[in-house]
């Protein structure tokens, strides 16, 4: 932040955020379930993506559930609620991003099973700035990126790509569409985040859905162990 | 934000923020130019956009200048110098979006001759949040809406749409390919702020940049009245 007096509440913040994420994953891993936090810009296509993984991780044998920000409205968790697995909406109320302590509310209140769970999914509001900032407690931080949005994204939001552990890309069906440039999304990415996994996907096509389920499947089996 | 004492800071820091971007409007009005305020979600295409209008504005006999915000990288500036108008980079380190002082502090490292100007145009750092409740001083505040994000965008960013003047639906020339539902996202600007003046184009292709321009120096002109 650009004020100093704002810059060092936030500091306090972060730090009782961080301290309430960590407890938060305490006992996510004691319940034995894996936690995925979504980021993106707005529109990259997060909620197809995960209304896809929804209906999908069940056929790998796994339970999940699923909490949802946004500013306002709650048609993501309406959409998703269509894959009949439980969601639930936080709305932030002009909130930029989900911080540890809303998640542990909305569980409390939402008096969930979390022994029952896999999976559990976080989609963070979209944003490619203020989430980043914020540990939920996740065990996994996917960041989505467009073919629509343009390949130097990675090196504007640097940050975001350097905090998330794996990045797909996401309508890859309309890649010819607009002359996305594989390559150079790829060099921004690895720039940033040298070694990060990159997955290549269209929710629209199914285009390596498949390899993505699989790929979290593992993760999450080999994070049981 | 969440926490109240950061509430209480912040809500300061607004009320500073208005107070210079007051006296930036004066400023600007008493050199004769009108500033254009360019948000939107990051790849939604404002750098596109804005290098097409300064490239033609100058074909309308109108002299402008540009400021560009980015968390990181020059690119945008880079991109946008090849117009040939005067551009700056504001780099803002990590920031989510640009406050009125830091206007005010590169107009003065800048030495740019405001009087020498039609129009100036700041582009804002990507997100659909945090710069709506940031007045920099423009007379006009344009959101671009890809049609590649979804129809129901300004439902969830209501702040932001509510608080612009128009709404650029951009990308245009993907519509067919992405199914975009003109109707629909037309009727969520409309429920968020009835009566918004909506323009449809292509920084591609050119669809409808000739009518933004026109409706730029438009307002321009009338602005001088």
């Amino acid at each position: 932040m650009y004020n100093p007096r704002i810059l060092e509440v936030r500091r306090g913040v972060l730090e009782k955020n961080d301290l309430l994420a960590q407890r938060l994953r305490a006992r996510f891993n004691a319940a034995g379930v894996t936690v995925v936090n979504l980021v993106s810009s707005p529109g990259a296509g997060k909620t197809s993506f995960l209304e896809y993984t929804l209906r999908n991780v069940s056929e790998q044998g796994l339970c999940s559930a699923a909490l949802v920000g946004d500013l306002a409205t709650d048609n993501d968790a309406r959409r998703l609620a269509r894959s009949g697995v439980p969601v639930r909406q936080i709305v932030t109320g002009g909130n930029c991003h989900l911080e540890a302590q809303m998640i542990a509310d909305h569980l409390e209140e939402w008096g969930l099973a979390l022994e029952d769970l896999d999976l559990f999914f976080i989609e963070n509001v979209g944003n490619l700035v203020c989430p980043a900032s914020y540990d939920l407690g996740e065990h996994l931080r996917i960041v989505l990126l467009s073919v629509t949005e343009g390949e130097d994204k990675p090196l504007k939001y640097p940050v975001m790509f350097n905090s998330a552990d794996v990045t797909i890309f996401t309508k890859m069906d309309l890649a010819a569409a607009v002359e996305f440039d594989r390559a150079a999304a790829t060099a921004a990415v690895q720039s940033v985040h040298p070694g990060m996994t990159i997955l290549e996907t269209s929710a629209k096509t199914g285009q390596g859905m498949r390899e993505w389920l699989n790929w979290l499947t593992a993760f999450h089996q080999s994070h049981q162990l």
